[in-house]
């Protein structure tokens, strides 16, 4: 107990004799290992969002209550997840993006407090509400992505700002909602946008100084994408010269889309990272013919270049918004009865990919909600899914109704977990299907270039989300737990045997990760949309997530919307919502007795 | 445990049966005595914030966690209780004034909610943030004053307007943040605007339909204020002829403020309102020579007909904003070895009055914080103090430094608790002192008319507040516990033992009744300017409190203020406040596991 503190006192000592590239790079190699600690979105470059700690377990989580609670003062949509780096915890907000430093040795006490002055005209142009998704840490700073595009490294012990850079321009729709990731002596970063045609791409600063370092987007000639013709794959072959630019229409690889605003993850050992990249500008398909890559695929990269090893399309020529973005999981597992490096994705398009990390090759892909209907599956050889001609939303000013599912997917940016002790994923759900109904739009610099009216409603059997345990060698449900809404917060497995979770209308929530059982709810003052994270101070264990209602789940509620078409289609599917929570930032923090 | 839901559900129907003013009446009469229930906002008509309720107790509070919790969805200060009455518990919030009808069935859903469409203008308004201080319940109705001035009756069960009555006009500066009195068939307000030179008064609005039944001024000719030369009296005499014109130079009276924004009180016996009039307009005690009755004055009237039966003045031509509108508790109580109908009063200026509340005379008043120094003491024959020369504000363009207590009060609005069973008074405190600097200001409509700059500092010793326990017999501290910041939260005695209340760094607290020993505390979401409340449910017994700082003491933070002497003076001496706490409205409801 008393060890751990001291633990965190050398470090930080050590730290300041330190400094330097690989230096940082050891610590959060180290850092990310201990369970103590929650020191990067996912609690590992992994992407695992699993903790060792057991105090926890099934059998007392019963006992489970709050035991300090801090609100942001902000309301909207809380997204993300704390860190704790010693006795401090890193709480971000939404715009304006707050930033605190609470001192976990007196029940979470202002150390230090950082809010930029931004210009609101950057929450027009903030398609699905003014969330953002964390801070990172790195080498004695704390990175903030604010939603004006600037990348900011503060003093993490004294809150000042150290550097900043501008990394895009709301007035051209870029904006920023995503955590920053730190590997190595880089600050890498995504962009939003796909709804105002930005070209999505990928930065690496310096964590230093914040220099660029380099820059791959996501369409374009190879130079701005960073594919060697040669040694790019794409399922084990060559991906040729200009692999992008073939798949567009003149210039409009030039807005695109495929932002790259959500989590990515590294492993050490190949010295790759991993992330997805966003729909294709607009939502009308029939406005830009052709595949668009590489909207809609998983990319890794090497983090010293940026060059990619390989790269994989989910979803080419997207006709559902079925944006690539959520998070690559690395795991070591079984894969048809095969030790793999694995590589694990539960995409918006209701397929769940798993891939060999290594080279690329496509492995599984199966439905992880049955009520998926817009492709019956996907051909493992050529990578293709296997359209349904009645969910083609190719012609203009047709509404094509009933497609599995919505556009905000059978998962969005809510991280799911994994369990190395039971081997399998635990996956927070979205069950919802749409009517989709394209339209001709033209670009405007800084406007929606949307393009079609959407429609949501829940999927068959009346419910709008689901929690899941997902066996990933397998491709196959373990077992399934019906939620009333979506489930839109990132989940959290532990060697307790406990799953955690949160529902949009406020419960943490604790299930049985053999069983899916509930063991434990709470209602936290506002609906869920963070992730739950877990950390020990003074050797006791806590468990902490923010709760404040918002997303694109709940852009209704955030923006004060009524009309059931607004929100990108959101607003009608998620109304009873309004009886069960309101709007409000609030971080609560649970412990046994 | 299940007799209560029984009882609750007769009481529905029986009241479905009968309707009408007596009936009504008869039901209030009852239903604060049910401690199951919290029918009222200080739970009885006595304002005791007493509960017999006694699961949780001293030996066993250290075990009380939070069970469930609700966001408002506004941020500023949330002052006041909510309401529970069967199984449902009515939650208010600051403007725009959202009142909310909570399931307890079912961890708080949303049965109903209540948004007023008001004018943001009313803001400005607001001297010392938009806070509202509860709703109302009588006859299946619940009764809301508006930041706007306007009284709205709502459907108990469906939250539907049934009326809605126009009680002052913010465009003058009268708004309201008040709780409604319900007593009989009458719904009595106050209103706001001492700063603005409102003409105070106390209004009666019949509960069936809001047609207004009595109005009585806080000054004025003897047909505005209710007065009846020979049958009101003041310390036993009676008041004589125009009482109030008297006291003022030329029409100053109907611009002299005498706010009446406190809590209320009521005695069945002698059918007696209780209430304390506010300071008089302006802050700039050279503008108005005279005694400026009766603003600063507690006044006892027949319901039925508003009439005064006796008057006290405590401070007689206010010099320091010694506001006189805090609550009047009546207790029967030994005063001086005497058994003893008494009203105790903790004033603004420091000194706690003990009255005979049936003949308005006066038996004790002593300073309840030993910082107080602009008076030695009250002479209980005359009723005046004994003013200290050097503490006078009346030479204009004179900083006046060093006066105790501040403006605020020794105690403001947040209302203290009886324990019948400890005889004692448990009394939230500010020690607080000031500099006060006069200067001429002109009345315009709607602007504010305060002249004079005030800054407010710590009293000795460095603390901001106390929260001590009162001999209300005696005139003396029983014990005194320190706190940081002052206790802007309303108490609550149980027949547990504890004492509850809240801090605004946002601790609820438990100490022990007799000896003020901390018990258990627990650090909610925002400061706490709410008052703590309990009931039961389902058998079992509940304490909720709300938080989201703000409130004259919170002001900096509520309206993003940082000059000193900014929020009439409040900023500077709760600067440090912004290490603790955030804004953010949020009730958290507590019960033993």
């Amino acid at each position: 107990m008393l060890k751990r503190h001291t633990t965190a006192v050398c470090l930080v000592s050590a730290l300041a004799l330190m400094g330097g590239a690989a230096k940082a790079n050891d610590e959060l190699l180290k850092l990310q290992t201990d369970a103590n600690e929650w020191v990067m979105p996912a609690g590992d470059y992994a992407n695992h969002r699993h903790s060792t700690l057991g105090q926890i377990t099934a059998a007392n989580v019963k006992d489970l209550r709050p035991v300090w609670t801090f609100s942001t003062g902000v309301l909207r949509g809380h997204e993300g997840a704390p860190l704790v780096i010693g006795d401090v915890m890193y709480v971000h907000a939404p715009f304006p993006n707050t930033v605190f430093a609470l001192d976990l040795n007196n029940n979470g006490k202002i150390l230090w407090k950082y809010q930029p002055n931004q210009d609101p005209n950057v929450i027009p142009v903030m398609c699905c509400d003014t969330v953002n998704r964390g801070v990172a840490y790195g080498d004695g700073k704390i990175i903030l992505d604010q939603a004006d595009a600037t990348v900011v490294a503060l003093d993490a012990k004294t809150g000042q700002v150290v550097w900043s850079v501008k990394n895009g321009d709301p007035k051209i729709g870029e904006t920023m909602t995503s955590a920053p990731f730190i590997v190595k002596d880089k600050v890498i970063v995504g962009i939003s946008g796909g709804e105002f045609g930005v070209q999505g791409r990928v930065t690496a600063y310096s964590l230093k100084d914040g220099h660029q370092l380099w820059k791959a987007y996501s369409e374009g000639p190879d130079d701005q994408i960073l594919f060697d013709p040669e040694k790019t794959t794409v399922l084990g072959k060559p991906v040729g010269k200009n692999s992008s630019l073939a798949t567009w229409k003149g210039d409009q690889w030039k807005i695109g889309g495929g932002a790259t605003w959500g989590w990515y993850s590294y492993d050490p050992k190949t010295n790759l990272m991993y992330y997805g990249t966003g729909n294709p500008s607009t939502w009308n398909p029939h406005q830009r013919p052709g595949d668009n890559k590489w909207s809609m695929s998983i990319i890794a990269r090497d983090v010293d270049t940026g060059v990619a090893k390989w790269v994989y399309q989910m979803t080419p020529h997207d006709e559902w918004d079925y944006d690539g973005i959520n998070e690559m999981i690395l795991a070591d597992i079984d894969v048809m009865g095969k030790p793999t490096h694995a590589l694990v994705h539960f995409d918006r398009n209701g397929f769940a990919y798993t891939l060999d990390r290594d080279t690329g090759a496509l492995l599984v892909a199966e439905k992880y909600d049955p009520a998926v209907n817009w492709a019956n599956k996907v051909d493992l050889k050529t990578g293709l899914p296997e359209r349904v001609a009645q969910y083609s939303t190719e012609k203009e000013d047709h509404n094509v109704k009933g497609i599995c599912p919505a556009a905000l997917g059978s998962k969005d940016e809510q991280p799911a977990s994994f369990d190395p002790k039971t081997g399998l994923f635990y996956v927070p759900t979205n069950h919802v299907c749409m009517d989709y109904d394209p339209f001709q739009v033209s670009y405007t610099a800084g406007q929606p270039y949307v393009g079609s009216t959407l429609s949501m409603y829940p999927g068959p059997g009346g419910n709008l989300g689901n929690f899941i345990a997902w066996d990933a060698g397998k491709g196959k449900i373990v077992w399934s737990d019906k939620e009333p809404f979506s489930v839109w917060s990132g989940a959290l497995t532990t060697d307790g045997g406990v799953a955690f979770y949160g529902t949009l209308e406020g419960y943490l929530k604790a299930v049985d990760v053999k069983t899916g059982a509930e063991l434990y709810k709470f209602k936290t003052p506002s609906g869920i949309i963070g992730n739950v994270m877990t950390y020990t101070h003074g050797g006791k264990q806590y468990v902490a997530v923010l709760s404040g209602v918002g997303g694109w789940a709940g852009i209704g509620m955030a923006a004060g919307l009524t009309k059931s078409t607004d929100g990108l289609g959101a607003v009608g599917a998620y109304e009873q919502l309004n009886n069960y929570t309101q709007l409000g930032g609030v971080l609560t923090v649970f412990a046994l007795p």
